[in-house]
């Protein structure tokens, strides 16, 4: 802070001018402590003020919304469904349906019901609304079969609809997405998408571009097809694509269309002066 | 912090020559676009982009948290009920039990049921989980009746357990803060405490300052009490005072010793000089 008084001060010392001579004037960044010059120079002192409060409203805001958050969050019935040790549905966590998968159970066995709240379900997926409030089987019944699906989904699924959280893996992820994408659950399936989004790279980006097509995963599909153009030499030479192309022709054509027109996009200038 | 280095210029200045002579040199904030001199500077380029990118971050972080906020809000069975024209409880909200108001309902009859959801109640207030789940008389009537409430705060509240909103006024705040503290409801409980110290002045702060104590709201009595102390010379002239003595006398004590307390506090260096 005190720095550039000292330079002045050896200035006058040696008495003359000189000034311009040296380096531009230098100041002291209010923020990170470290001097800097003129053409460096960031704010000025009152839009360092405005910004540090803007900053702290924020983060004050952050802390009412997670306050929020944490309680709008529902218990998970099947967490009491396992401090009851496997105690019968509709126990203290006040469930009144369950969901089944129609895969195999936790330990290869039948699968275990998923005790859920109707008022969740039709509050989260516009799909379990209907379904429920229009007394089809599934809600005369009580019980809501799913197929395809996992006993360790099918429980994330239902966890996610009462605390919007999920520990994913790729493989979760997948499932959850279908989940979502089948019963509407969009807050889901955006979160799904991310995280796929988060972990793709070449050797997974084809078998990602046709999940994402399957099930209507945009964010997925624009991401893994953009990293595909990106490597259309390794296209033709990796193990998938044979089987790629005898299972998704339609897929292929649209890489090769979309590389195309990305190439005649970045030619274009000098196709135009080479005409002229 | 740079006026010691403007007057070393001044100095310079009638001494030799050129560049001097003229203001600092003066630069363009980033954010403003407006011109600054030295003295005025911020901070340097690097923070104020780092800042920027933080602001963006935290922002992103308030729409994320938003989102989840909105999936995680439950529609309100009271609007279903409305919906439903009056229709029966326990309909498309798929509530399974009803909280009753002792007082008068919405014209004068009698209380009208606010359906609720056990599980939803049992997971915001500890007093209905453990009423609930010990199938007390309210759970296996399916009725919980709350007496001194009106009809409109109990559906606020039922409201609010769902959604985590509420739409205020002074008397519903003073309402739901006595639900929230009966019930337990922690989070419902700071914001009406909130709410009401935003509404604080001198002639409501006796008001508050006795039902803040009366339902142990911490930050609505400092916040009530630092404003009594404010105005000490309008206590004992105020309307009502005597009501006040007569009703809280130990309350009047403490304003008074809290009163005595600061008075020492700040005269005690001057006392200190006096006898010395």
């Amino acid at each position: 802070m005190q720095r550039p008084c000292a330079r002045q001060h050896h200035m006058e010392e040696s008495e003359t001018e000189s000034e311009t001579d040296s380096e531009p004037e230098s100041m002291r960044c209010i923020s990170c402590k470290v001097e800097y010059v003129t053409r460096d120079a960031g704010t000025c002192k009152e839009c360092y003020e405005e910004a540090s409060e803007t900053e702290e409203e924020l983060k004050r805001e952050i802390r009412d919304l997670e306050a929020k958050v944490a309680f709008l969050k529902l218990c998970s019935p099947t967490d009491h469904q396992q401090q009851q040790l496997g105690g019968r549905s509709g126990g203290s966590g006040f469930t009144d349906i369950v969901l089944v998968a129609a895969e195999d159970g936790p330990d290869g066995g039948p699968s275990m019901p998923v005790p859920a709240h109707r008022a969740i379900l039709a509050n989260r997926s516009p799909v379990f609304k209907a379904m429920l409030e229009n007394e089809m089987e599934e809600s005369r019944s009580g019980t809501i079969k799913i197929s395809d699906v996992s006993y360790d989904a099918l429980r994330a699924f239902v966890n996610y609809l009462c605390s919007a959280e999920a520990c994913l893996d790729e493989q979760m992820a997948c499932e959850l997405l279908v989940l979502a994408e089948k019963y509407q659950v969009e807050h889901l399936k955006a979160y799904c998408e991310k995280f796929l989004v988060s972990k793709l790279n070449w050797d997974n980006s084809i078998v990602n571009y046709a999940f994402a097509h399957q099930h209507n995963a945009k964010l997925l599909l624009e991401a893994a097809l953009s990293l595909i153009l990106d490597n259309m030499d390794k296209l033709r030479k990796c193990q998938e694509y044979s089987e790629f192309v005898e299972k998704h022709p339609a897929l292929v054509v649209k890489i090769y269309e979309k590389c195309l027109a990305k190439q005649e996009n970045t030619a274009a200038p000098k196709d135009t002066s080479a005409k002229t």
